[in-house]
């Protein structure tokens, strides 16, 4: 049984900052996934003028060129929590598969909307037979994990069921690895969530896309009110978007930070193992060590790390941590080689 | 039969300035009330850190303390209109009733989640009993006529019939006005909306505050997203809400314009009637003239109004006319006295 904590994230720096005594500024936040860099933005939001109803054709324009499909396929939600609640609302489904352990708001929106739920174990169990008719909820990279699933054999075994297939394709931005969104024209139900929050270092903005082909998405649209994005986020995120080289620095820096962790990581005794990641984040699973003790032990060192325990199918002995810049990555091996033996 | 046009709003500057070749900036936009005054801000937003989750603990903390209410008793939305269309999807009524003409948005809401509607006509028949267990939607002051209602008679009429009542009190800061918020503690079936929108002139900030009981805001909340509201929104809206002089002063100069624009307006034969209006914009009942060509005379001046014909139990011969700054007005007033015989 899972605790009141059982959906809780990383990445709430005000609250550690307050228990420890501490400024937030002094915080080397590794429990949230959120890119340690930033895109420039060149619009000054000082005297953006709000005093009328956004317009969102430009944001549309330049979200669906991003994916590669035309603006009536894609719908924007106030960020990716808001589309997942939404989907849930409004599929008329009443049975989902979630691949766990995956990001919790999916098992959170499909309890508040009242369906039966399948968990499969991604990690044992990848190729189990899905219900008939289920809504699948597949994350990929997955979370807490990074690993980037090669789709093509699952997807068929989907179509087979005639499921209703969700990917979340939220990491995606952090590899080189393809889409899901290719399928788009050969499967009627589809629908690919994009967050932006993770690559684009705005977990504050709430601009979420939700991608399927024009009919679902018109479905969905004609359920949503005029005017619900912040033109200060609308703002932002085409800058950030705009910003083309600003991916694939964040992908050569975080590939080299990760590099660097995992080298430093693997001579540590009480890390059993370490997974493999595409994505800007590692899962650890620890031994003769907790995930609640390494996180005490790494609060006078003033960072966080994210406690797995509440995923679907991890336990205790799990912990997530993000790859950040690389002061920030020393700060973390450092901290760990005055706490723990290290072994080479 | 209504028009496809029948849920347009006023205020698209941009599609208005594209049409007749101006810069957006020129154009005396008269069709949207929004405040022509603006809050001060303090925050430079340019170097707000917008890289972590946002949490709401403030901004609900300011906004209960403006409405005295207490903070879970409200919850907030994406603007006015993501809240009016939440509130039809969550509540399980299938009959409401809309004292018209009133807000669109409530119209679309009620057709969009399969409500029977009917409408009441404020102007000739607002004593008119309504059915049993009804939702009941008033909006006080009332669009697009200004029109503050004391309520506490008709409250107690649908008390009666054990409706569910909708207050949408979005213009209230424009007047003086009692809210009925405080009417909360004795009936438990009462939600009130504040879109603050208009009276921030912020329509581009999509905040909306929806108000009833605990519990009924403890049902909503549970089927809302963790994150939804920008924190760019949340950090203006925190700060136009601290400055305290901007209401009484807004209230103040919109009076003092609009007596102004009345004045003038009662010299002109074609308009027939001006509507007794406690808000920031006047409604007009033309004669000799109708809606579309009073709008179609102004183009020449960069003026935009408000049509009024798409709102129920109206037709072409009404328009609506927002109070912004007396040179604006005098403007208007001047375009007039071109177009039109003035009368003394």
């Amino acid at each position: 049984m899972k605790s009141n904590n059982q959906f809780s994230h990383g990445g709430d720096i005000l609250a550690f900052s307050k228990k420890i005594g501490s400024k937030p500024k002094e915080i080397i936040d590794l429990s949230s996934n959120i890119n340690f860099l930033k895109p420039k933005i060149k619009t000054d939001l000082n005297n953006l003028d709000i005093s009328n109803y956004p317009t969102y054709e430009k944001l549309y324009k330049i979200i669906a060129k991003k994916y590669s499909v035309k603006a009536d396929e894609i719908e924007l939600f106030n960020g990716g929590s808001s589309a997942i609640f939404s989907f849930f609302r409004y599929i008329d489904l009443k049975h989902c598969t979630i691949y766990s352990p995956a990001y919790l708001e999916y098992k959170k929106a499909a309890q508040t909307f009242g369906f039966k739920i399948d968990l499969i174990n991604r990690f044992e169990q990848v190729n189990k037979k899905v219900k008939k008719n289920s809504l699948v909820i597949f994350v990929n990279p997955s979370t807490p994990d990074g690993k980037y699933y090669d789709l093509d054999k699952l997807f068929n075994s989907w179509l087979e069921k005639n499921c209703t297939i969700f990917v979340d394709e939220s990491f995606l931005d952090f590899t080189n690895k393809k889409s899901i969104i290719s399928k788009l024209k050969s499967y009627d139900k589809l629908y690919i969530l994009k967050s932006m929050t993770k690559i684009y270092s705005s977990a504050s903005i709430r601009v979420g896309t939700l991608i399927s082909n024009a009919k679902n998405i018109k479905k969905i649209k004609d359920k949503e009110p005029l005017w619900k994005l912040s033109h200060f986020d609308s703002i932002y995120l085409q800058n950030a978007i705009k910003n083309r080289d600003f991916i694939s620095e964040t992908i050569k820096i975080t590939k080299e930070n990760k590099k660097y962790t995992i080298k430093h990581l693997q001579k540590f005794d009480f890390i059993k193992k370490i997974y493999k990641s595409q994505a800007n984040y590692l899962l650890l699973e620890l031994q003769d060590c907790n995930a609640q003790t390494l996180q005490d032990k790494l609060i006078s060192y003033k960072i966080m790390i994210r406690d797995c325990s509440n995923f679907d199918f991890l336990n205790n002995s799990f912990v997530r941590v993000a790859i950040k810049d690389k002061k920030s990555m020393q700060k973390f091996i450092k901290a760990l080689k005055n706490e723990f033996k290290c072994i080479l």
